[in-house]
């Protein structure tokens, strides 16, 4: 399936669709979950604090998005976070030039080129307004941060384009109260926000998004004294660098200096570690080492986790050493002390990040998940991920296996999510949960009056086991376990 | 204990704390959750879920917290979300008249007095600028929400004052996809804001907030036609009208007329059966019918769940009967259809709103769980609310022990949330413990090497039981559920 029908599923079934989409003037680029979605989002974000965050004893903050002016002076937002604009001197349209310039010349304008340089490629190449055909005007910088003014007063402040910043500012108060040693990751899943010029179709690039990020804080003199590498040591990276993928192990990845430390290729190990156990195959995963133009202003070593979707390769984790940029910046700034002082030295951390994105995430999942095989529509999503853990069906809607039916539904309800359905034919019902990724359909039958027994049928395989009820709870909770 | 020893704790412990404190100019009523906070959160949210949302078979839905200009204008905060403002005619300082001139004169000033009148009651009273004693100005409307403007253009939008909003303009296209028939329950839980003049301490009125919000859509005329509200038909209501408290089943409750129909009935015993299963005390509990003054400007019927803390009744949830004010304003301005077809009739949806601030509600059940007993501070949290649930000791710091506790520690970490601590006498460690709420404390000493057994103590009653290992992960988690 292509991308287009993945999206067209997902408006209909209510995984997402458009904001506010019954005013006609409502901006691009923001979308709202339904249903099926919120439960797919929190099954993800579940298996990401599960995987990620318990599994690496992470600590978990969940900071303020409006954040003041002067943590965006710290951070070279303010001055750094903007995308080269041009407006139609015909009819006024306003477009982002950078992407414009590359595919309409097929030259790379790297991150941070001058508005001046871009101006020379438009008037070089003749690059026009993709609205009208006018001539373009001078390239001028655009910051994507949303701007608030707050109470009566208007103090100048913004909404996060990130989470991690939370995660900077808040570093020395968390650090005292959590008695760690470092390293030491902080984690939080929330929305950030940007204003794009062009946001794209979907879940790609939004106005407003979910992050799931990572900041692991280290100390850069020890990024190599890590006992729980030899957990990886031997764990094969799907690296992709000059030009073509490099399948080796962390200890060879740290022992060629192909990744920085062996604190950069636990981490990296770690991410991909649980996509593979989300479902992903292996040769649709790679991290790819960025090159020296594609790099984040912050960034010193950066590599992106990416998957294969019908669209192409997706970027879903950016991976980066931002060594001292942050809390040396916001040091400077706010003149708080961020330094910790460890085995009888006081130094700045360093921080190395996995900056998730949440939406991506959930897209490519549909994205690889959904199928036709022999005529039936099935989203193949890891049960503990399926929206819904199981459904329960009456076989036929007599009175006896409709109550029994819902007496079962009933019972299971508040510990897992689980759908009743008694309408249509059974096949019906089955090709319903299917497109919806329901990894068990449980059906009441004649059989269940006589011996209490019901039987569970597999999405993947079709296949019928026939259970006792009583043994139902477990036997869903263990096979939805990640 | 009382809310300034509270807040002191939460400090310490990091449940939460003031955001982008390390910036001295950091506006007022920003706060972030630090990770005992989020792990409390986390399960105040899943409880929401489990006995709200699932109960009642609600659909979720997760929208934009950024909504265009529009939305505001058909929901009629545009034009009346707004506080009275004066400004000091020396000092320059603005402040919030309405509390002022309560707190000063002692006189209500409902809600929607107009600007004149509040000026001519400070003339009166001879309010003056709390700051500095200096004449107040003349009173204007501040409103409250954050404009924001997007994209290259400038639209305008706004950040949402209440997440109700995306429920009643989402109505059309979730009601299609659910396939339901009225009653039912839309739920969101996400963050809202609102540009206070004098966010107040901690908690209680902040500027970025969490409300979990249910919005009931229902067919007025069938208000009173609702099989389930058998359930609770003789379930006590506490409600507080006429200055008192009265305990009243639900079914009298609607038979005398003093709640409006079974439907509004049902929903305040939903609600505060809720409250009563987290372990809030019934007699700590009431829903307080507001007073025509007092109501916001869309409701018909209004009730509020408040909760009795150390500083006085505290606003919990709003019950509204919001009639059919936010379909047919939206069906207004945005010229969509949002009637529904049922029975043979067509109708405007009437809504009956359960609107649940989650930061104060947190910040109730700290205030109620605290408490200093017999020297020792326990946080007596019901234990499906604990941010950790257990907390796994070596008794002594023997090379055995630890790894034997090791062991049973990384076997529960990725199911549960699990605290590891090896560091002072085995006392101190379940004083650290009680005072964050872990209602177990599993010791790993001598006899575990001999016949795999631990003791687990309880947080309230300080008892030890000896318990196979094995059997551990189902005690726990049999009674860790709500």
């Amino acid at each position: 399936m292509g991308m287009d029908e993945i999206i067209r599923l997902a408006l209909e079934r209510g995984f997402f669709f458009p904001s506010a989409e019954i005013y006609p003037k409502t901006p691009a680029g923001l979308w709202d979950y339904g249903h099926l979605g919120v439960l797919l989002k929190q099954k993800y974000i579940q298996a990401w604090i599960r995987e990620v965050v318990r599994r690496d004893e992470m600590i978990l903050v969940d900071g303020s998005q409006i954040l003041p002016r002067d943590v965006f002076v710290a951070s070279g937002h303010l001055e750094s976070f903007a995308d080269p604009v041009s407006t139609c001197l015909k009819c006024r349209a306003i477009h982002r030039v950078d992407r414009l310039v590359e595919e309409v010349a097929g030259i790379k304008v790297p991150e941070r080129t001058p508005p001046e340089q871009i101006t020379a490629l438009i008037r070089e190449h003749n690059v026009r307004c993709p609205s009208c055909g006018g001539e373009l005007g001078e390239v001028s910088l655009f910051n994507m941060m949303f701007r608030l003014s707050v109470g009566a007063s208007g103090d100048e402040a913004y909404l996060r384009p990130e989470t991690c910043q939370n995660l900077f500012i808040d570093f020395p108060r968390i650090y005292k109260i959590s008695r760690r040693k470092l390293p030491v990751g902080f984690a939080q899943v929330g929305k950030s926000f940007r204003n794009e010029i062009s946001p794209r179709q979907s879940l790609t690039r939004l106005r407003e998004f979910y992050q799931a990020e990572v900041e692991v804080f280290f100390n850069p003199a020890k990024a190599n004294e890590l006992e729980k590498f030899e957990s990886f040591r031997s764990y094969p990276l799907r690296l992709y660098f000059d030009d073509r993928m490099h399948v080796i192990t962390c200890g060879e990845a740290v022992e060629s200096g192909i990744v920085s430390s062996r604190l950069a290729a636990y981490y990296l190990a770690l991410i991909q570690s649980f996509y593979l156990k989300l479902g992903i195959p292996e040769e649709k995963l790679r991290i790819r080492r960025l090159l020296e133009d594609e790099k984040a202003f912050y960034a010193v070593e950066a590599w992106d986790l990416e998957v294969l979707t019908s669209i192409g390769w997706m970027e879903l984790v950016a991976c980066n050493n931002r060594g001292d940029y942050d809390l040396s910046g916001h040091a400077r700034v706010s003149r708080a002390d961020m330094q910790v002082f460890e085995d009888g030295e006081k130094f700045t951390p360093h921080v190395f990040e996995l900056s998730m994105g949440v939406d991506r995430s959930i897209l490519a999942l549909l994205d690889l998940g959904y199928r036709v095989e022999n005529g039936r529509t099935v989203l193949k999503l890891h049960p503990a991920l399926a929206p819904y853990s199981a459904a329960v069906f009456p076989l036929v809607d007599k009175p006896e296996l409709v109550s029994k039916a819902r007496e079962l539904y009933e019972s299971l309800k508040l510990d897992m999510d689980v759908f009743y359905d008694e309408s249509g034919s059974i096949g019906r019902r089955y090709r319903r949960q299917d497109e919806i990724g329901t990894p068990f359909c449980i059906t009441i039958d004649h059989q269940t009056l006589e011996d209490n027994t019901a039987t569970i049928r597999d999405r993947d395989s079709m296949q019928q086991v026939r259970l006792p009820i009583p043994e139902i709870p477990n036997y869903l909770s263990k096979k939805t376990k990640l």
